[in-house]
């Protein structure tokens, strides 16, 4: 038997919106037939589009033949069939909609980050609780397979005890002087919501917090190294958010990870973002999708003389892990989960709270970095 | 025309000291005929080993068939042929014994750490200067071949404007319950003098300070991740000194430099200590021996998809540098500039005060550690 | 202080005598100055060569500096300063050397197998208690590096529970009609003592106990597969001693250790003798030297499909151990703690009992396969 | 000309019979235009599915456009049209069905194990030669690529004189707890007919008789390696039913083969099925699909030398046999055999008394196991 459910998806006519969430996500599930629940029903999301432009809906609508867009928000909150909504809005712009979603009793589910402070984040969380309506927040890459396989690797025992983990994101943008940017000019400038800590440390906490344990405190710098790029109309423009932080989270285990993120820095090593965890009984390197490992009994023993060339070859002794279960887009899987918790109650806990974390993790970074000094990160309630 | 010069070598009993300044260094020289000088003379060095063993000195005389050894230090001091005095005693020993080459109007050339404090090592800076003696502290790392093509790729203008660096340094070292451990038990009590504070910042400082700029503020952290190890004899014991640090350094030129040494963390990198700097025009990354280069023009310009396999090897795109001179052991590259500080007065910025500086950011690194903040580091005078 | 040791050692002028146990290992000792013991003594061997073939002796002493020799063993016995009686004389005249050493009072030890049956070995073993003189024998495949490494695999827990394990020895013997044979004629003939049970099933007992657990039932089978072949000589002969033998073994803890052994298989595979253990976290293929390891977590997940070629390499995710440690002759190493045993006490428990296990495990072995059935193992008193 | 012959397709709504049986052999010809026959006419065959749950039939029946299904056996043996009956049902279910097409006067081709006991299989065998019907069991593994390759060998004469052979079978099966279970999980459960046994024994005699000579006895033993599981719904359950077994058969021409199953062995080898028979003059190494050779010609003398690496990598010396021929679906080669056996008499020695052998040696084998002794496979009849 097959059930249907209206699904508002609210600011999905931005790039990630549309091809992570609508295309690969909600309309990956309809082509497939829809969600199989734990029932024996299959469910059916049935989106309707949610924006200021009226044209771009109804291109983005008739592009994927889709009959439902709107302009007027209220109009689709008021219809029961949608028990569902979405918001990949500008951050500025959330919170209201996800208010307004709350107080129609709307399940809730949302991009990161869920506001602009910890405050606001907290409020939504308070507001979603109070009315009894189910609530989540987009954490795509605990779902990555890489992230996968260390989590895989982390519940079956393979590191032992963990030690340390070390993280480094980033790749080399160019400042649009001699090769266009690889990146929007906005992301550059503060005034217009730019800047590393709000953008990518939500993504640090949910993924530290998950794979390693909690987050107790902060110390972080960051910098604007390029401090004159062009943009994308070929005009200099002062950078005024930063392009590089480096942080370190000691956790409540004790443990430090140490986190390198920069927009200015040449990568040598295989992905995007690289994850070295080491444990007692054995470390991995982790990547978006693949992860290696070194089992104690494989670890080589060095010795210190730069007289010699280096006699080891420290690539060798990593085992690339295989890819044993075939992979899903990592939205795609989070929005499975998130459908099934609506649909037949099944666990969800990477709810507004969890997205408030994230918040205050680049809130408490901001001022760690101000104020110079390690900042206890305290639990939220 | 040849002409001797005494070295009082005191405490080369020890491996490093055996090994590197006696063996590779001091009798290296005399084994390639001397020291060749700007004026055309031969400067052959003529050591005297000192220490308190009178057996060791012995056997370590005979094997290299030197005739002068002793354990008296001022009968060695007296002789007016000496005219440099080396040290590679512990530290404890360090200061006494440079104190009374000083006041026997020595040369003094001795290995790092100075001293145990600022203040000490200070102390012997003004009293060095205030004798008018020549003076100089060992910073090996500064000729490994690797470093040199990091400071030939800075000095040649490879990297245009510096934006940031990182190192990282370590390997695994084992716990002695399964593997006898590849350091000495003494390295993880801080009773016996053990630690990485003390033993590796003064090697970042000369680092960092000669290759990307003056040190200006530090913040680190330290963990002890192994509580217990098995010693030399099979013993159990439990380890109360750092064997892993995470430290950021600030230069006076606004740079970051990050710095994550760790004993316990299993290598996948070229070479042991592995330093990442990134230019504005180009990135190097050098190890103990090798460096590799990625100009601007060679800098991929990747896009986040983990959807796919990354398309990008991050490994292309890198060229070796090539080994076009051939590299001499940094030890002796060091001792041959400190000789011809003696004897015919070159240049030999490595002195005193510069050592003093490596034992100033180790404590500054140990107070930040404590108080859990960013300390500035006050220029030495 | 030294310590010197008289040690006669008896049919040394074999082949194996010559190479492992005297140069490789008596010979090679004093040659490293002696056997450093714990309580700061060294103590130096002394060997005195004992044999029929007076020649014969004469040649092997001159040949390597060796001063003592003689056809006289019981002259070598009265001799008090000889304390260990060492034996690799034939099979046959084992038993009646080592009697009178025991008688002589004293230590023994000897090559496997120690005699031709289990009362015959058992005797040796209640003789040697009873005289209260310290006693062993011959196990040197336990200190081969593949080994070893195994033994450090398994006490490390990378395997979790042990599941099973295969053994693969051998290689092609040529059958000397086109091709001068590679192993001497007299191992293919049963009147002369040769064959695989009494050879090799020793070896296997002492590997499987020490490395898997207590034997506890064999079942096994032996052939002639090459029935004429030609000797040293150009002669025929009939093949009267089987070439190969394939046996399972039952272990106390109910694992089962399958072995394929065969002088007539061609070898795909990387060492003459190849060991696959597998246990619940991780798998692991040794030989002589070498170990390659495979964790739960990089094993990968094939698919039954004919139709396509393998889309597995399942050779990779197989990682290479690491030689972290000096590797050492496995005769010199039982040598030095057998030398330790006698000198200062220390554990050595590979003694004339575990001796007995192994020429048990061929009589046995001998009878499964007479009788067509899984005899038991019991344990020997 | 062409001429149809029905097909009755009995159980093919499993796996098996859904993919190697009906799409990739029986439909696989039709879809070629049919079978030519020696007398220039064509064969087209024309299923029939029959089957207990008629929405299966019809689903598969509307996915490869065929009209004809039911769920009423008698009505489809009652149609002269059907010349032929298939059977791929449950175990427990074939026997009846056979029955019921050999009394109609129907070909009878089948899946193994044939029955679930000797006597059953045999009684199969003497009512179809009663009856005076065709029939034929399925040897699938024959056809492989791989086995193709030893029989050529074998016929060519390139082994010699065969001296022995073994084989190695199986994967790592995860036991469900961290990593999703790659087999059923009935295949583990006794009761439910799961067993290496009946499931593989019926393979290996084939294989064995056809490739090396006739079975003559057999000594086996299995184990339930792993006690506890996952199943598909992440419940807990006890493993009953042997996950491995080791099997030694004796052979009329007094070879020994060895044989190895496991589905907890880690592969390190080329295929999931490996065969290494030695001859006289050469050795074969094959898999599924691969084979690769070793002349006595290339064969190395290795000496045996743990003191120094492996000086020859024996991977080196086998050569890779060429795929000179198109390869065939191994089940569509049997099937095109037994058409051409009923439209033309072709012979095909693969009848219901080839079959019943492979029961008996699944049979003999639990005796063989649970008796702990060898077991003579008599000759059927």
């Amino acid at each position: 038997m097959q059930r249907t459910i209206g699904i508002i998806m609210n600011g999905v006519t931005g790039r990630m919106g549309t091809n992570q969430h609508l295309i690969r996500s909600v309309l990956a599930i309809r082509d497939h037939g829809g969600l199989p629940l734990a029932n024996g029903e299959t469910l059916m999301p049935d989106p309707v589009l949610v924006g200021r432009n009226e044209n771009k809906l109804a291109r983005l609508a008739a592009a994927h033949n889709l009959s439902r867009y709107t302009t007027d928000l209220d109009a689709a909150l008021s219809d029961p069939a949608n028990e569902i909504y979405f918001d990949s809005t500008l951050t500025q712009l959330r919170a209201e909609g996800v208010k307004r979603a709350i107080a129609a009793g709307k399940a809730v589910y949302c991009e990161k980050p869920t506001a602009g402070t910890t405050d606001e984040a907290l409020e939504l969380y308070t507001l979603a609780r109070e009315a009894g309506v189910k609530h989540g927040v987009v954490q795509d890459k605990l779902w990555l397979p890489g992230m996968l396989k260390l989590k895989y690797l982390r519940d079956s025992g393979f590191f032992g005890r963990l030690i340390a983990a070390r993280m480094e994101f980033g790749y080399w943008v160019f400042d649009g002087f001699h090769q266009p940017a690889n990146r929007p000019s906005w992301n550059y400038r503060k005034e217009d919501g730019g800047g590393l800590f709000l953008d990518m440390f939500p993504h640090w906490r949910y993924l530290v917090d998950n794979l390693f344990g909690p987050v107790s405190a902060i110390s972080s710098v960051g910098a604007v190294t390029i401090p004159e790029r062009v943009d994308e109309n070929g005009e200099r423009y002062r950078s005024t958010a930063e392009d590089s932080a480096h942080l370190t989270l000691e956790l409540e285990n004790g443990m430090f990870v140490q986190i390198n993120c920069s927009w200015q820095s040449r990568v040598r090593r295989e992905e995007i973002l690289q994850v070295q965890v080491d444990g007692t009984d054995g470390s991995a390197v982790a990547g978006l999708r693949d992860a290696r490992i070194q089992d104690e009994a494989a670890t080589p023993k060095p010795i210190w003389n730069p007289d010699i060339p280096n006699p080891i070859d420290f690539y060798e002794g990593w085992t690339l892990l295989p890819d044993r279960d075939p992979s899903k887009n990592a939205f795609l899987a989070q929005w499975e989960l998130f459908l099934r918790h609506c649909a037949e109650d099944a666990p969800f806990p990477w709810d507004l709270l969890e997205g408030a974390k994230g918040v205050q993790l680049a809130e408490l970074g901001l001022q760690s970095r101000r104020e110079r000094r390690w900042v206890e990160v305290p639990a939220l309630k």
